[in-house]
């Protein structure tokens, strides 16, 4: 299930990356594959800034497509989520060519928005998973090492444990859905297992996305909702009385939309990996 | 433009009230109308706590259509935002009868979620507008006295200084609208300036609300966009080098919105009277 030496382009159309991921994230794919380290080019762009963003909007857009849209490359690899991507994904989907049908995505987080488009637009490579700058958490090569074996050999041990061939399945950040439905980037989800997580958002806000995510007629299509880890949640004035689960199954139950329990997903090291669509192995 | 006596019913479909309200609104409403003082039933679930909530979800559920439903009610006064209107919106409408749609319906903030749904079903007297709880801002008088001019005579005074006969208008917290896009309480906003007010949310969250809120295809029909006040923005990290204007003059550009300028609403006390739909005086 692999070929010689996958060539990886990491791009950055949300927010800027760390200055020391591209070392640290060399040094481990040169440790993991001693005999067929990946090339692994991070575009300059990953480093510029313009405000909130990793360079301004047209350069985050010429980036992605310069990767995207080269036949060289194997992969496309988000460096890190933060925030931009609805800035730049209907400029990017509109930019993509052929070649970029043949390749795999790997992100999460901001990602979704334009993974979202791509997933719409019919490209089966999409996945949700941990990003470069991943590797600069406590124990981020292990993140980083998931991500790499996905991108390289596209390992089934990297999968959320629930993936299996002949399901559907999506994977967003709950906020991120949120803020994508009714758009023209919102794919059909119909028969998916769709996974959420959160980070950093107050309990009331993670009700008020949920009645969001499962009001929408679409998403009610879906095969059952899954709960990812929702880390980080700042104190709710007053206390909300309800957890993230609790709420969760209350939309699931309210909205008809089978609960279908915990996913191994999160803004964390442990993060895995979720195909959008149906899990298919690599080719060789 | 005025009848006796008003019989205003106040309700907390989001968030508990505070305790001292009812006696400072009652003192204003005495001092403003001394020969026809309007008569405030606050009821007794607006100080009910459950959580995060005015009480669980069927009690306000139940005070809502209590108030509602009575026919000798001329108004129903949000007690305050907060959080919770979406989790009655469905019941609520659910459970109108006849009377409830001779009423005029004052508030803002959260309140925009429940309002959606209202004036998507057909209802003509709904309006953002002050809540009573703003009366404990500073100069909250002001804000009182303007709701209470509206509810009391629809006072032409009261309005958002750009409203006028002929043209349709709505506004809405920014994340409310947002959290409503795709669901079923969206309401037709086609022709309507849509004005849009935002508190407590970072730079990049307001932009992300402008690009969901722009790219939906049916905001798009609306006779433009106009921004009303943004307070109380966290710092953005890093600066987001852009202003609340600047930014929704970018979506509006970037939509084909026309850009309108600037609305007079806010959560502070200037917050003024803007009608749901098309503004008409008050029966006599």
């Amino acid at each position: 299930m692999m070929k010689g030496k996958r060539k990886i382009g990491v791009v950055a159309p949300a927010s800027r990356m760390s200055l020391e991921v591209p070392a640290r994230v060399q040094a481990l794919a040169a440790a993991l594959y001693p005999d067929r380290t990946p090339e692994i080019h991070f575009h300059p762009q990953c480093l510029a800034a313009h405000g909130h963003f990793a360079g301004d909007d047209a350069s985050r857009v010429r980036a992605f497509l310069e990767i995207a849209n080269d036949a060289s490359y194997d992969a496309v690899w988000y460096a890190r989520g933060g925030y931009g991507s609805c800035r730049v994904a209907e400029a990017i989907l509109r930019g993509l060519a052929e070649p970029a049908r043949r390749k795999i995505y790997l992100g999460y987080s901001d990602a979704g928005m334009l993974f979202a488009g791509l997933y719409r637009a019919g490209f089966t490579g999409v996945a949700h998973g941990p990003v470069a700058e991943d590797i600069l958490r406590d124990s981020g090569d292990a993140a980083a090492g998931r991500a790499l074996a996905w991108l390289v050999d596209r390992t089934p041990e990297t999968l959320e444990p629930t993936v299996r061939r002949g399901q559907k399945t999506a994977a967003f950040n709950l906020t991120i859905l949120s803020h994508l439905l009714g758009t023209p980037l919102q794919p059909d989800l119909a028969g998916h297992v769709l996974m959420l997580e959160e980070v950093g958002e107050a309990m009331y806000r993670i009700d008020r996305s949920l009645f969001h995510v499962t009001s929408n007629p679409a998403i009610r299509q879906v095969a059952g909702i899954m709960l990812g880890r929702c880390s980080w949640i700042p104190p709710n004035e007053p206390d909300f009385a309800m957890t993230e689960e609790e709420v969760a199954r209350y939309w699931c139950e309210r909205s008809g939309i089978p609960w279908l329990g915990r996913a191994d997903i999160g803004h964390d090291v442990d993060n895995k990996i979720v195909p959008f669509g149906e899990y298919h192995q690599a080719d060789a």
